[in-house]
């Protein structure tokens, strides 16, 4: 679907660009680090600007469990066009979201060539998920690995207040 | 539709991010344009992704505004989800494409008040519209312009080899 190829190149763009004007400055491990959070704060402010959206007909939620489940299945939906293949906690405020067939890693070969650029793809989706939760009224810390392409594993962890 | 809304959030983004990177550098006339170029550069190459989707299964063309009619009407859908509203030619290479509720404008009050602003959410569109013709083997120099919100006229002039 092009539809989706609008996202996904608009995506890859801005990693590029975001990568390219840093590279242009000093390269450091901590402009790296900068890079990745710059993606993420872009991936948080759309991501508070979606689930607005996307919760409008939305019951509300009983649990954090719950709302969990929205991000698995509605929200995946609306942004990836599929739902999180399996979700995880140990009910303590963990969360771990496997997506198998992770839409802005599908674009890669599934071998291990490109397995450290991986990271770069996956910021602005952790900021999108953290987004997202912080207008559900949950602080979180998002994460995320790939083992395997394309299928990659985001860890929550809710922050007690 | 929120899946619009990904689209718009992520362009929001984008322009903001590139603004606020080169502010932080210096304020000059030519860094101004510099974003542009930088907005529309992106736009071309995500125009040449998305144009060679979108005529996969398209039948060839037989002439310039044959092409432009494409534009208008099948890539304009696919991106915007509407069509442009009005086309016209000079039938020497030059097209005026106007859209009367562009989308990238309607989160913008109608008023005057942010109609300086407008330009920096046309850039990435120019490249858009530039880098879909480049692939279809047009050269071309796409210009826009707002007069009042949320209408928006693009200019493609195309150029002889």
């Amino acid at each position: 679907m092009a539809d989706d190829a609008l996202f996904e190149f608009l995506h890859m763009e801005m990693v590029a660009h975001v990568y390219k004007e840093q590279a242009s400055r000093a390269e450091t491990e901590q402009e790296r680090n900068t890079c990745v959070s710059v993606l993420e704060g872009m991936g948080f402010r759309v991501g508070q600007g979606l689930i607005e959206r996307i919760t409008k007909d939305a019951p509300s939620f009983k649990d954090d469990l719950d709302i969990m489940k929205f991000i698995c299945k509605d929200f995946w939906i609306n942004i990836f066009k599929k739902q999180i293949d399996n979700l995880r906690t140990n009910h303590q405020g963990t969360y771990v979201l496997q997506d198998n067939k992770f839409a802005l890693l599908t674009q890669f070969s599934n071998g291990k060539q490109y397995l450290e650029e991986a990271p770069k793809y996956l910021a602005f989706s952790c900021g999108l998920v953290r987004g997202a939760l912080s207008n559900l009224g949950l602080d979180s810390v998002v994460t995320a690995e790939v083992s395997t392409m394309p299928s990659c594993k985001f860890q929550v962890v809710i922050q007690k207040t």
